[in-house]
This record gives C-alpha cells, sequence and structure tokens, in this order.
C-alpha cells in the first residue's frame, strides 16, 4: 500500500443501477460508478450478474471487478440451519474482501439490481460495514416501478393501501392479503403461478392482474393474468394488481 | 401549423425526475427533457413546482413551459361532489392543453416527483390521454427510497411483506395494517403524527419507526420517531417502519 493510498479514506457506495434498461441508471449512479476504484456485484455461481450487465457499457478499462458468487444451496431447505450458515458465511466472506479494499483507502461500489436497500443482497453487506466505513447509498428505480412503468399501468392513488406481497405465502394468506389491499406487486412467481392464480380469484384480483416477465427489456412479456394460458413463470416473473379504482 | 409540424407525430412522455435530489433524476429523464419542446407541471396555485426545481438546470432555454396549477379546493370537503367536480375539471382541461401540443406534433413531457404511476397526478393526464397518443413512461426513484436511502435503512428483505399506508386511515386500521406487515411505509403524516404514534405504539413498531421530513435534501430530518418532541410534521413527511427481522 502506497503511502497516497493510505492517506485516502475508503468510501463504500451501495450503487442502486436500477431495474435492467441501462438508461435508468441515475446521474448519481454514473458518479459512483465514475469515482470507484473496485466495482463489486453478486452473481450466481456460473451465471453473469445482472447488474454488471447493466453497467457494463460505464465500467473504466481500470477499474478492479469484484465478483460475489453466492454458494450453491440448491441442496438445502431454505429454512434449515445448513442453508443459514452457508449464506452467512458468504456475506461474512464478501464484506471483509470489500473491508480490505476499503482499509487500503479505496472507494468500493457495490452494484445493485434495483434499489439497494428494497429486498436487496447489498443489505446484508451494508449491516457488516456501515457501522466501520463511510458508507453512501445511490437510490435506484425498483423492478417493480419499471415493470408498471413498461406496462403504462397507474399501480397506486390518493389513499391506496399499496403491499408487495412475496409468492412463497400460503394460497390463503395470499388471498388475505390481497384482499385486503388496494393495489399489490407479488414477487417471486416462479412455481407459484397456479397458487397465485387461486388466490386472485378468490380475492376478487384475478380480472385486474397483470403477469410481466424482463419488465424492463426488450423480450418483456406483459400479459392480462387470465389471458396467460399455462403456469410457467420464471422466478422473477412478477404479477401487478393496480388499484386507483375511484378515478376522478 | 407549418407542414414540417403537422408531419411529425406527438408524443407524450411522462416523465418521473425522483425524490428531490437533481442526481437522482435517470439517464432517461434527462433524454426525454432534451427531446421535448414542451414541459409541463403541476404546482399548487401560488407555489413554484417541486419538479420543476429538481429539472431547473437542465432546460433548455427554447422549451416551451406548461404549468398546470391545482384549483384551490380547501374550502371543500375531499368527498364532496364540490371538490370532485373541480378536480376533475382542473385533469381534464389540463390533459386538452396538452393535447394540443400533441395534436400540433409536439412532444410533451410532464415532469413528476417520484415516479409517474406510483400515487403522482400524471396518472390522470395518462389516464385521458394514452388511448389517443403514443405515451411513454420514464419511471423514476419514489420519494420512499429516496428517504430509505438517504437514512441508510434497509427497509425489507427476503420474504419480508412490504405495505404502504397513508396517514389519513383511522388509527385502529392503522394500527391493524402496521401490526399485519413486515415493513411499512406511511405516507401523507402531517396533522395525522398524534395519531400515528398511537398506531404504531398500539402495534408493536414505536420502537423501529423513522421519522422523515425532506428526505433527500440538504436540510432533512431524520431521527427515531420515539425521539421527536412533538407532533408538529408537514404534510410530505413519512415514516418509514423497516422490516428485515431475521438477519442471516
Amino acid at each position: 500500500m502506497s503511502a497516497a493510498n493510505a492517506a485516502r479514506t475508503g468510501k463504500l457506495f451501495g450503487v442502486g443501477v436500477g431495474p435492467g434498461d441501462p438508461e435508468l441508471m441515475t446521474l448519481k449512479a454514473m458518479r459512483a460508478l465514475g469515482e470507484a476504484d473496485v466495482i463489486a456485484h453478486f452473481a450466481k455461481l456460473g451465471h453473469n450478474s445482472h447488474s454488471r450487465a447493466i453497467v457494463a457499457r460505464h465500467l473504466r478499462a481500470d477499474v478492479t471487478e469484484l465478483k460475489l458468487a453466492y454458494p450453491v444451496t440448491t441442496e438445502l431447505p431454505k429454512c434449515s440451519n445448513g442453508y443459514r450458515d452457508s449464506i452467512r458465511n458468504f456475506y461474512d466472506q464478501a464484506a471483509a474482501q470489500i473491508a480490505a479494499h476499503l482499509d487500503a483507502g479505496r472507494v468500493v461500489a457495490v452494484i445493485c439490481e434495483g434499489d439497494p436497500l428494497f429486498y436487496g443482497s447489498y443489505m446484508h453487506l451494508h449491516a457488516r460495514l456501515a457501522p466501520r466505513f463511510s458508507t453512501e447509498i445511490v437510490a435506484g428505480v425498483t423492478g417493480m416501478s419499471g415493470c408498471w412503468s413498461a406496462a403504462g399501468m397507474p399501480i397506486a392513488q390518493g389513499d391506496d393501501v399499496f403491499t408487495v406481497l412475496p409468492a412463497t405465502l400460503p394460497e390463503n394468506e395470499l388471498a388475505r392479503r390481497l384482499a385486503d389491499a388496494d393495489a399489490a406487486v407479488v414477487m417471486k412467481v416462479g412455481r407459484h403461478l397456479s397458487k397465485l392464480r387461486r388466490a386472485l380469484e378468490c380475492s376478487g384480483r384475478l380480472s385486474r392482474a397483470i403477469y410481466v416477465e424482463r419488465g424492463t427489456m426488450a423480450d418483456a412479456v406483459m400479459i392480462p393474468l387470465r389471458d396467460k394460458p399455462d403456469d410457467d413463470a420464471p422466478y422473477f416473473a412478477v404479477v401487478l394488481v393496480p388499484g386507483w379504482e375511484s378515478r376522478p
């Protein structure tokens, strides 16, 4: 470590890069990328990082990349101690790698799809590093905003109650919560679509539901859910249930 | 109207300009501002538009500005026919002014704080104009993302149920919904803060609640709600109730 580096103070940026369309990056995200010595990104083992693909055209040639590859845990039930230990160790090690760069006076930007503090993996690093290092969050356009914008679908207005639900909830709880909200976004649809369809019907929301895959991409799929002929859906598909029933 | 203009097709942009910090505008919003012949913005009568202040440094000298000033309706109850008629007429007239520009082949950008289709006034114009004109929504960073990012406060993770509530709800309904969600944002706090405080206490969420005023501005206020000594709050103040209780 040079004397010049030692005099610098490391800084951590949690940078939201938006839902997928590179144009939905903010000016502040661009600045953080420009200032960063190290760009860190999460990816599934053996896969490319979505967030890296979003920023690819803006990466400086001299930037250091740090790929944080999730451990393979598909053989472990999510509620098991084995799964929790494996994930905790992964985040501990990722935070330690970043801390080494910060201790050396470098600026590290962790790039995150959507918004860093809204259902993002970055939060696990933030909880470990923010107490020790200077940290700045760059808010991003969320995936759900990207979806309803691409669909041209007003989602909530006035005194609407809006809720975000994981499709992993039991059917009766999904139905109860859908009926109790004016507007909703259901995430992580994947293999839960047939159950979700029944919950939407039970709650009287099926006729309003819009199914969205790859919302801000050129190959996006956006159709009324009742027109979708099958229950095949990728993990990241979402269902939008617009509110705003009393329009002036 | 010149022959050259007649040959052009008008286009309507609903442009999210983010929560307040001009750096939280997206590249796409910048492009839409660059392409627009007309920039339209909502404002309270006699007040400057917040969205115009956000984009001010990026407005071209030759752009046409269209200020859409809300009618004064403070003397009318919100549920009255008088209020509804006044607001409906206002949106009808605003849409007609924009339609005239679009019919003349101009590109009109309606700039919106936050995200255009998430509790935004633009939705009223969209409902009136999207059936007749080419329309594109530019998703924006929401006000609530700006708030939790400025506070460095992870809001929701994993299978958390997240909800957005207006503080206008009755106290028992606020308490029930707060207790039923893992994470929440309460909007439009204003004169409802003492009621909201009781609902947070009743639902066991008061100790986690963060009070935020002017979230992304230089003079932001962010404090634990239990440390706020009074119940004075502006209309646009929000309260964040972070979820993510089971951190790996």
